[in-house]
Parts: structure tokens; sequence; C-alpha cells
């Protein structure tokens, strides 16, 4: 997962209370068919949680990210796991299994380290970004000058030209600080910085170095990029403070070669009456190119096809079509979705409902939705037959990115909220592995994804399409 | 820190509760002259949390570990920080600053490194253990088997030979988890196995290795050893359970040089009466080769000696002396201290108290005492005059390591009970700097450890001495 949209008036980190939907005035025939399926829900919970499906969708993540690991866009890897889930949704017997093809970016990493030369010799860990310039091959030897945010570099622009600029801004929320990641390179260039070293963006560290994509811009120098822990970037700030001379050699062979095709994963249960209109669950197949990728985010695509395999072992066939896909190269930005978004497949007057599971399949508290009232209800109602797995509520406003074209065009669509208070230790780094996921939370993840696609691919009424505020 | 010692019935790691001080039974002229000290300890303890002496300890360890960063026996580092605290000693006025010498052992971990080459290639993070042999040149290359205990390796006996064994054990406790890194080694060796990684000894990890010391055993083939992540063991497991066979290369550089001099810190507060009787306030200067050494154990060394500056500095000079030591060379064995211990210097007879911090100086909880129940109670009525920092308490069952030789011999002693839940998630790790620790808490401890001290080294008794039943 890499950016939030926000799509409604409430910011989608703010308190979960305040986003919850207060009053709802669904007419009673549709809250009596909502409620008509409560017997069906109950089978899909107690099923996904406690009967034959328990631990399937653990068992099936744990058997994909032991065998690939990480799965970058650009690899082979990524490709041999692409092959791998499409005979794998083929042996579970679904429907439509197919590649979409769509053109990737392909950034490779190479060798790279930074070690500080004053005050004193140190080895500082890092991960270079996504989209970053190399640097020459002796690296680029510099005095260093930390700031704590994007003010203090304006205020010292004339300390710039010249220096490696190290941002060690306090962790405020992802969305908020994530800024310095994907913005710090291009601002310091702007001032005559020949390179960037930014703090990772997470609340804790164990000396953990996190990465992830990073932009330039037109017309101003291309200087290389990376993520240092919280602890070097802290310990350089002190250094600084202490009035010591900081020099550092950054080392980067990172490169952008030309785009790769790589596949969107698609599988369908068909709709058995209206099979042309749509309800879609989804999450993404690519990972960084650190770690194991379970968390980020082999959990919210592996709930989304387990999903519709537990729906076919339960001989449930809604009206409508569900699709499951398993969107690749998400991590260097959506580039799987966005060209799917624009196929004729994914023609959104025949979409009912968008899902994703992109910001963790911890313990679900329910789903941030994207709609008008009425969407928010029905979903709300939807959700209330799912007691089993606690009090999920709808949360407006959404964090999204894989779906958020659709969104923003109108479409209604959710993503998984789940008590995710700790992935962003994790994210992007090489301790997002299947230690962080449990069996059970995954369970009550697939229930909830099979529960909503399928009351919302059989439910007689089409759900109401409305361009969101911005 | 690296070991438990267990003097008193009570294990140490038990609910603070059951080892806490009950009934005590003081004569009055005793408790009295306790009380009389309240004034004093209310001026010790307002002057290091909020007077002139407030975030002193934290500055002191922050400029120190800044500058030095690791100091791990054997370096010239560790000896050049030991030359700057002697100097940094008496520039803050101590007395009788010197450094005692002593050997310490002189291991150099090198270049290491680890991959998985089968099912597939992966790197894996590895610290080696102090005192480790190294590998051949080109490494060593071998089939892997994991085990969940000592107990699976025995049942397994016969697969062992050739192979590099993997323990995966949980963690239960330190003291508990701690025998695999320290003889899972040997316990591997002696059913013919040819190297052991061991999982870190962690609650939780970031993909965090962590080092610490381990030993041989006599007629039994010195294999090299290694810790390897939680996540990378638990994946290891998890693939063997999946059927596939593991290999790995194992390259490690490590080797035991010949011993070399290195010195404990001595500073004091000279007694005005009995200046032959001593109080001892220690942690230990030396660190792991990995971090800054921040927490193990620079935060008990710097309220140690930050204490006595205190005390010098409100002018208080007790009767009997108090004794700041900065140990060396504790992290492989307590060699400092070891040696401390036998000079003529530490005759036990002169001893009042020993005091020691090493398990950590976060908010403080009171002490764990060793000593009859005569002391526990003279020092649980001290405590009592620290209202301020809490309702702290004795506890009985110490954890130490330093002092150690001391307390078997009868001494009475301390160590600091801290609120230290997470001390294992940075301990022996890259992780472990000046941000795990705050600097209100170094002045909670400094205040603890200044006005025990000060009162048990002013006070008219002498305490009992009495060897510790097994």
């Amino acid at each position: 997962m890499l950016m939030f949209v926000e799509l409604l008036s409430a910011p989608a980190d703010d308190t979960a209370e305040d986003n919850t939907i207060k009053v709802c005035s669904l007419p009673d025939n549709v809250i009596n068919e909502i409620n008509s399926y409560e017997e069906t829900v109950n089978r899909i919970v107690n099923t996904a949680t406690s009967g034959q499906f328990k631990d399937f969708t653990w068992n099936e993540l744990r058997k994909f990210v032991d065998k690939f690991g990480s799965r970058f866009e650009g690899t082979q890897n990524l490709e041999n796991s692409i092959d791998y889930m499409l005979q794998n949704l083929r042996n579970h017997s679904l429907e439509n299994v197919h590649g979409e093809p769509a053109m990737v970016p392909h950034w490779v990493r190479g060798s790279e380290s930074a070690s500080l030369i004053l005050p004193r010799e140190k080895d500082i860990a890092l991960l270079g970004l996504g989209f970053s310039v190399g640097t020459p091959e002796d690296g680029i030897t510099a005095e260093a000058i930390v700031v704590k945010s994007f003010d203090e570099l304006k205020q010292r622009a004339e300390e710039i030209p010249g220096k490696i600029v190290v941002f060690n801004q306090e962790f405020e929320s992802y969305r908020k600080t994530v800024t310095y990641r994907s913005g710090g390179a291009r601002e310091a260039a702007k001032l005559g910085a020949v390179a960037a070293l930014i703090r990772s963006i997470t609340p804790v560290s164990l000396y953990t170095p996190h990465t992830g994509y990073m932009f330039y811009a037109e017309n101003v120098k291309k200087i290389p990029a990376a993520c240092i822990t919280v602890e070097d970037a802290e310990l350089l700030y002190r250094l600084q403070q202490e009035g010591e001379e900081l020099k550092i050699n950054l080392k980067m062979e990172a490169q952008l070669l030309p785009e790769v095709e790589s596949r969107n994963v698609v599988a369908e249960l068909a709709g058995d009456k209206q099979s042309e209109k749509i309800v879609i669950v989804s999450g993404h197949i690519d990972s960084w190119d650190v770690g194991q990728g379970a968390m980020d985010d082999g959990g919210g695509a592996f709930i989304s096809w387990s999903s519709i395999v537990l729906l076919k072992q339960l001989d449930l066939r809604p009206k409508r079509t569900i699709r499951a896909i398993l969107w690749t190269a998400e991590e260097m930005g959506a580039f799987g979705a966005k060209q799917y978004i624009k196929s004729p497949d994914a023609e959104k007057r025949n979409l009912q409902f968008v899902m994703e599971s992109d910001i963790g399949t911890f313990k679900p508290l329910g789903l941030e939705v994207s709609g008008n009232d009425q969407v928010m209800c029905i979903v709300q109602r939807v959700l209330s037959l799912l007691k089993p797995l606690g009090n999920l509520k709808v949360k407006k406003g959404i964090e999204g990115d894989d779906i958020e074209d659709w969104l923003k065009m109108g479409v209604p669509g959710a993503s998984l909220w789940n008590q995710n208070d700790k992935y962003f230790w994790y994210h992007h780094t090489k301790a997002d592995t299947m230690l962080v996921l449990d069996p059970s939370s995954l369970d009550s993840g697939t229930a909830l994804f099979a529960a909503v696609s399928y009351v919302l691919a059989d439910i007689s009424i089409d759900l109401p399409q409305e361009i969101p505020h911005k």
C-alpha cells in the first residue's frame, strides 16, 4: 500500500468513532431483503472461522510467500508467482481465470551502502527508494545537513548546495509523513542538494530501514534518495546539534530499466442471472523487494481470492459475478490497476461494488466505504449480519490505491478496515513476513469479503453511483 | 547484561508481587534513623528530577555514546572511551579516579554472512556469537535441520551428523531461552553438527538479529555459531514442515585473539568518618560491537557515576565511601568484575552494600535485593523515602552479573528493578541506541542510586553479611 485517497470529507486516519454511520433510513423492503441473507452469512462465517475452511487463507498464503519470497515488479520471480497463482486458482475451480497484461516499471536496487565518515566511521543502514537514480561508482561523498521539516529545509536554503540532506522528520501519520519519502529528494534538489537520506516512515524501529517509492519533478535534477533508520537519523541530528561536522559517503547502484510486461490476475465466480454485472474483491500480488510481502499485500490478495473459493465450496452462486483481481505492480504506483481500469472489462456502468484490502488483514473492524448515504447504509446493514466477527462498522473515507480511479468515477467501493495499529512497523521492510499475520484474522477477513461480496452481488437492487465530493 | 543469578529462593523473573517484602520488624531506632534522612532524600530527588541536575545523566550519556558508539572488549575504541571517562570523572571533581587493569578477551567478529541455497536463494541476516570459531574461507555449505528444542535435537540425533542445526526455540524468558544461545552449538556439535544457527533471544523482532556470547565444552568440537532472526528461523521451520530440503551456506571470519589489557574505571566520594568502608554503585562501560550500548549498559554505568556527582554537588558527604565502578568486559563474561573482586580493594569485610544496574534504566520500580531479612527491610525503608519516584519496592532475588561474586560471598547488594518490559527487544542489537532511553527515567535512576547509596553509606549500622541459600 502506498497512497491514501481522500474521497469523503472525513480524513481516513481520524478516530473511528467520528466517521462511522450514525443514522440510516433504508426502505423496509431493502432491510428485509438484506436480513434474509442472515442464514447464508452465518454459513459463510462458520465455515471460514471454524469449519473446513479454517486456516485455508493462512496456509495458502504461507505456501505462496515461502515459495516465492518478495515479488517485485520487473522481476521474473513476480511473473513466476503469477503463473503459480493462475494455476492455483484453476486448481480451486475458479472461473475465467486469466492474466490481463499490463506494462510495469522495472527499477533495480542493485547494491547500496552508506557510511558516516565524520565525525567517526559508522555504517548507515539504508534502503534506496523506488525510481531513485544511483550514484557514481565511488559514491557521493559530501557534508550532510540534517533538517526536521521542509520548512527548516527552506530556512536553511543557503546551506544546502552540494550537501547530502538528511530529513529527520517526526512520524505523525503515514499519510502526512510519507511526503518526506516521496518528495524529500525533489525538494532538496531544488536547493542544490546532491542526495537525500530520509528517516524511515514508521512509529517504531529496531534499526529498521523502510523502502517505498519517490517522485522526481521535471526540470529538477534527479538526485539519489534512500531511507535510513530512525536511529541513525536521530544520531545524525544529535551530532549536528553537538556542533559536529557530518560527512557521509553514499553508494547506490539503483537504475530504472525499460518497462516490462506483467499481468493482473483475474478469477471469477460467474453470476447466474446478471453475469455482466460485477462485484470486485482485490489486493495486489506484487510486493517490495524486501521481506516476503506477506502483509503488504499477500493478506489482502489472498482473502480476496479465498473468499470466492469459499463461496464456491458452499455452492453459493450469486446473481451478479464476483471477480477477484490480484493487481500487479501496485508498489511502484498502481500500474496494474490503472491500466486495467481503462480496459473494456472495467466499464464502470457494470460495476456494483469494488473492494480492496491493502492496509492489513489484522482483526477486521468493518469496511471503509466510498459511496453515497444509501451505499453506506446498505453496507452497514450487511455488516450487521456478521455479528460473530464483532461489531463491524462502516467508516466513511477510504484508504486505497488500486481501486482509487474507480472510486473517483463514482463507483461505490470499500477497503477492509482492520486493527492495523502495527501495520507501519512492518511496512516495506524485511520484517514483512508470515509472522505478522495470524490465521484467525485472515479467516475473518475472508469471511467478511465473502459475505459482503456475495450479498451485494446477489441483492435485487443496483447500488447507486455518485461522484464523491472533493 | 548476560546472565541471571539466582541467589534467593524466588526466581528473578516471577511477577513482582510474589517477591516483594510483606512484613518488616526493624527496631524503632533504625526506623527513626532512616526516617531522619527524609529531607536529604527529598533534596536529592528534587535536584535530579526537576532541579539543576535534570537531564544531566541523559546528556552525559548522549555525548559519550554518540562520540564512541559501541565499545567492545579488545578494541582501542573501548580503551579510548575509558580514557574519556577517566578525564570526565576528574572534570566532575570526583575523587580517587583511576583505572584498575584487567585482562579481557579479544574476540573479533570479522565479516559474516549466511545464505539459503535450497529450496530458493535468500540472504539470512545473522550475528555471530562471542567466542565462536569462524568457518573456512568459502564457508560451510550443508543441509540444515530445524529443531524446536534440545529434546527434539536429541530425538533426531541420527539426522544431525554433517548438518547445520537451526534452533527455532520459542521465547519463554531470557533466562530460560538464552541456554540455546549459550549452549546450542555445543549440544549440536556433540551429535556431529557442523554449525549452529540459533533464533535470536527476543520476544519481538523486526527482522532483528541479536548477538551475545556462547560456550564450548572440552572434548567437543568447536563449531561456528550465530544468531539469526526470529523471522528466518520460523521460515526455515515452515519450509522444513512443508517437506523442503534446506541447504545453507555460512561464512564467518570470527576469531579469538590473545587477551588484552583493559581497565575498570573507579571514582569515589570518600567517606569523612569511615572511608575504608564502601558502598558500591556500578554498571559496565563496555558494550557489544553492534548498536551504541546506550541501554546495555550505558544507562546503568551513567546513573552510577552521575549519582555521586549529584551527591557531591549537593555537598552531601557520607561517613563511608561511595565508590562508582564502570566495569570493563562484562559482555564476554564479567571479566573486569571477576578480576576486580579478587583485588585487595574489594575486601568483602569493608563492603557495606554493592549496587549494580544492568537490566535497563527505564522507570524505576525499586531494587532487587540480595541479603538477609534485615537488609531487605532496611532497603525497603530507605526506598519508602523516595515517594516522589513512585511506590518503590524491594524484590527478593537478583538479576546481576558483575556483582555476582560478592553476593555469593554474602555481601548484601542490589540491582535496579525497573519497567524493562521492552529490554530484550533491543538487547545486543543495532537498535540499542539513545532512543531506547528517556531523560526522566535516567534522572529517577540517578536519584534512586544517589539516595540509597548515600543513606546506606551514612547510616550508623553496618549491614549484616550472610551467605545466601542456594
